[in-house]
Parts: structure tokens; C-alpha cells; sequence
């Protein structure tokens, strides 16, 4: 049993769980799994506009959309999660269990989660980020206040599990925060923050896979899940800082 | 498609979303939002007495609420929430999103909290109060044990996000633990509080708002939320004290 | 209403709530209690097989539980929990609302958490371990990375609320990890770690009651919750260490 509005737009081959809620305004793109007790174009009343999502996406179990977001293709949602209205986000967005986006928010491309994180209203993500379990991106740093302003978190970042992100923090390209880093201040691309109170412990490149090869940039390592023409890059990327 | 009780009692005007489910000895005041996959009145046996909650109630998806609890008007609950049994809670409670409330709680006027937060068994909270995303009041000084003693959270204090309040805590009125503080100890009123291992830093007096005003007691400068009769107090608190 | 298959095979005097959703190749033991908008048998096509759950199993409302996984008896969940595929779990598990077992983990008997925890892919839990609220097993040594490598906790640990444990460390038996330590290096045998960074500040046996008699090991001062022969063994255990 399901209750989908026939204002709202799903491409072809869709596959729609049971219990499933799609309000109005809702546009969806082809070969969509839409997994039982989700709840797609909720209205909060504050949404600019409609709720569009890509092709491929992939919405687990209990999880809630609401309108006035736009994203990408290839999102993957896990259960119990939220996206709430306005943001905008590239295509490959992966929101882990019981995570949420605040709203307002502006996220590049394949941008991953793992669980129980909040993205806060107004969070400013660049691409290829991960953003590890229960990390949290915080917004007001005069709380309770009005001015909200989330943390700017730079490509290829690595957010640690249990770690907070101070409103407008600035975490530069490939840098990595610990787990449990309350971070307060900005990080300088490619270092290494971790502690509370936090402190800049060095470079990424002074950490080692067990081979002893670098760790870090990532993304010459491990390609696992992202498209073909961004690995490609990527490895040629490598091969000619090696053969610098 | 609804399962609801002819033996709860819900006021006017209710507006009730699909798939909800209100058992027996409910009773909601008038102009209640009960969003969709939502379960009131829950039982686990445990609980005193039937689940009452007043006027303009707005309850998101996917929450639960326990039988035994009491709770004041304009409650506001997020997706993903559950409060359970034998709470007493005042006016103007706002819980976030898969946040929770462990029961045999006293929650004053006007709490509100952020994402993913618990408010452990028998805490026992002022008025006006915030909790920000993913804090914890925690209960049991031995882990395992019987003894569970809630902190103590002074009116207006504000608990920043992903911390934690240890067992029978007192913070005081006005106080602020920072984010990813492990508050161990006690704090006096209008203090800060922060790190891990917590220490005191000082009067709140010391921060200011970006313009140079002060930013604490917060409610001289922020009254979004509040009823009139509460912020006009407020503000006449605020220029007597500018005038002495 | 409820879309329960014909190849599930529940056994007697179960109590299923309103819709729920039990799948394909699901086993559920006698006298089990599944609450309303639960999901039971999910597949991601990466479970090695059925799911299987033993007697006496309560599984709260809104709580997803993959193929793939064995379970013991008397299983207790919380509201929004999950748990994934390929775990093997003992008697007497009990997951806390919004908590998630993420799959692949081997966890013994009579293993308990607190709400919002995240136990790892690949974690390696020993017998009457204790969870508490928000505390986070890590698994990906380099992240991101494919090196998936769980934590160790040894029999009768304590983990406190809002810890985490590194990927591979290994907490040893009757160990007490403090709330909010960030365990990056491995813990002997009935020693406590606080702190972020962590330290080791000694034995358990320097706890105490409000009594004054010993807190640890907890087993021989609290036992509910536990099974009468278990509880025997322990008490029998305490009586021969006082008269040695």
C-alpha cells in the first residue's frame, strides 16, 4: 500500500517499497529503489520550490526528503535518514544511517557519509568528501543565535568519526580531522588535525598504508565506488607525480 | 491508512498524516500535527498512566511517544524520536530529530534540543534550556549499575553539541559546557565549561556577539521562539540592568 | 495490515504490530513480539544466507534487521534500530533505539548497548560486554580505505558513552572505557582509559561504590537482566575470591 501524488514525476523502472509516502512536486529520475516507510517531498513550509532527484537513486528504508532540494544522480540513502529542504547537491551523494542534512546546504560531488552524521543548515562541502560516523558540522557559534554559519569543507577532506566542525571552520583540500577532533579552528589543506583541545600534528603525507606506500592523497589508493573518467584522472594524476 | 484508538481523545482541528498509529489513553489538545509512521502512546509496561499532550502539538514522521508521560502545550518533536514513559514536561518542549527522551525525566518550560540527543532516565531539566545536536545527559556513575541519578541542568544553560553531562552533574544556571566537553564536575552558574578533562574558563560574560555586545545571558539578545509575555520580561530585565 | 511472507517461518504465539514487513527466508523462534513499521529479511544482495532470530526475540518499532545474520535468544531492540547482514550474535542481545550493528561482526552472549551506538563492520565482541549511549566501534584504519578491520572487546568490558574504539585496538577482559575517550591504543585486562588523548589510569579495583565496597568487576554486584545459572556461576565466583 502506498499513497504517491499524481502530480508527483517518476521516471521509468522505478521500484517503490510498501507504505511509501511521495507528496506533489516531487521529480524523480529512471531506475529509482524507493524502499518501504519513506516519506519523499515533505513541506516544512520553508522549501523554495520542488524536490528533484537524479537517476539511480537509492533510498533506504524509514527515510525522509524534503521539498525544495535539488541532487544529483547515483544519491544513496540509508535508513532512518533526513534531507531537509533547500540544499543543493552534486551527484553521487551518500548519506549514511540515521544521518542529516540540515538544509540550506551546498554539497559537491560524491560527497559520503557513514552514519549518525548532521550536515548543519547552511554547510558549505566541496567534492569527494567523506564525512565519517557521528561527525557533525555545527552552524551557530554563539548558541542559541541567528547567525548561522556552517564550516567550508575543502575537496578530498576526511572527516574523522565523532569529531564537530566549528561554524565557519575552514578544513582545507585532502586534510584529514581525527576522530573526535573538536575542531575550533581552521586547517591548512593537506594537514592533519586530531584532539580536544585540537592540534595540527603535520602533514598527511607522514601517514603510511601497512606496505609502507603513502596513505594520502586518498584518492591514489582507493577508487572503489566512484565512475570510471574520475579514476582514470585520478590515476594519471599518480603516475605523473611519480614520474616527476 | 490509520490505526487509531476509539479510546484516545484527540482535540479540534487535528490534522493526522497516513499510517499513524494512537493507542488506548492518548489524549492530544487541539490543533495537533501527527505526521505519518508516527506511534503514540506506546506501552512497555512500565509506565504510570495514560499519555497526555496539550494544544498545537506538531509531531514529525516516524516517532514514538510512551504512554506515562505529561507534556504541555506547543510541543514540537522531529522525525525519528521517541519520548518515553513518565516524563513531565512543560510548554514549548522542541526535541530534534532522532532524539530521545529515556523517561522518568522533569523537563521545565521552553527546553529544546538539537539532533540525536539524549536526555538519560530521571534527568532533571530547568527552563529554557538548550541541548544542541548530539549531547548526553548521562545516568549511571558505575556501568553497570542500579544507581541512576540524571544531572541537574540550571535554567537558560546552554549544553553544546557532543557533549557529555556525567551522572547527577549539576550545571548551573546560565552556564555554557562547550561542544565536546566530558563534563565530569559540577559547574556554577554563568560559567564555561569545556574540554576533556572538563575545565572552567570563566565568566559567559567574556564572549561577545561579532558586533562587540554581549552574547550571554543569550536571552537579552535572542528571543526568536518565545512567547510575548516571556520575551517582554526578558527585555525589561535587559534595560533595567542597562540603566543601573 | 501487514506484508509478511509466506516463506517466513515465525513460530508460535508471536505478536506482530501494524505494518510490518517480514521477508522471504526470515526464521523467528516461538513467543516473539515485532512491532509496528519494522522490516525483517532486507536484503542488499551481500547476506550469505537467511536470517535467523531464536525465541523470545522484541524487536521495537521501526527497526530494519538484514538477511544474513544468526541471532540468539531473547533478542531486545530499540525504536529505529538496525542491524546488517553476515553478523553472528549470541543469547540475550539488546540493541538500543537508534543503534546499528553494520554487519560482518561475530558478538557473544548477553552483549548490551545503549541508544545511538554504532558497533562496526568486522568488530569482535567477547561475552557480557556493555555499550553505552553514542560509543562507536571504528573499522577502517586509513580512511578511506578497503583495510576493514574491527575492534576487540574482551568479556565483561564496559564502553563508555560517546567513546571510540579505533580500528584492530583491543580492550581487554573486565576493561572500563571512559565516557568520551578516544581509544587509539590497545587496553589490558581490567585497566580503565579515559581521556581523548587516551590514558590508562589504573585498575578497575580502584572504583567504589557510594558504599565503599568494590564497583569491579560489575558482575558481582549487579546481575539483572541476566539468566539464573549465569548469575549463580558469578555469585559463586564472588563468594570463593572473598574467602581466598
Amino acid at each position: 500500500m502506498r499513497k504517491i501524488s499524481k502530480r508527483a514525476n517518476i521516471g521509468n523502472n522505478a521500484r517503490i517499497g510498501e507504505f511509501v509516502i511521495i507528496h506533489d512536486d516531487v521529480t524523480i529520475g529512471d531506475d529509482a529503489i524507493i524502499e518501504s516507510f519513506c516519506e519523499l517531498g515533505y513541506s516544512n513550509g520553508r522549501e523554495a520550490g520542488p524536490l528533484f532527484v537524479g537517476d539511480g537513486a537509492h533510498i533506504r528504508s524509514h527515510s525522509v526528503l524534503y521539498l525544495g532540494s535539488s541532487i544529483g544522480d547515483h544519491l544513496r540513502v540509508g535508513h532512518h535518514a533526513a534531507i531537509r529542504e533547500n540544499s543543493k547537491i552534486g551527484n553521487g551523494f551518500q548519506l549514511g544511517t540515521s544521518s542529516i542534512v540540515m538544509g540550506e546546504c551546498s554539497i559537491g560531488e560524491y560527497v559520503k557519509t557513514g552514519s549518525q552524521v548532521e550536515i548543519g543548515q547552511r554547510s558549505r562541502l566541496g567534492n569527494f568528501i567523506w564525512l565519517f560516523l557521528n561527525s557533525m558540522l555545527l552552524n551557530d557559534p554563539r548558541p542559541p543565535s541567528a547567525i548561522i554559519v556552517g564550516p567550508d569543507i575543502g575537496d578530498f577532506a576526511v572527516i574523522g568519526a565523532g569529531s564537530a566542525i566549528f561554524p565557519g571552520v575552514r578544513v582545507g583540500e585532502g586534510s584529514l580531522v581525527g576522530a573526535g577532533c573538536i575542531l575550533s579552528t581552521d586547517v591548512p589543506a593537506g594537514q592533519i588535525a586530531v584532539g580536544n583541545p585540537p592540534k595540527l600534528i603535520g602533514s598527511v603525507t607522514r601517514l603510511s598504508m601497512p606496505d609502507g606506500t603513502p596513505a594520502y592523497p586518498w584518492r591514489y589508493r582507493f577508487q572503489a565506488g566512484y565512475p570510471q573518467d574520475i579514476v582514470e584522472h585520478w590515476l594519471h594524476e599518480s603516475a605523473n607525480l611519480q614520474s616527476d
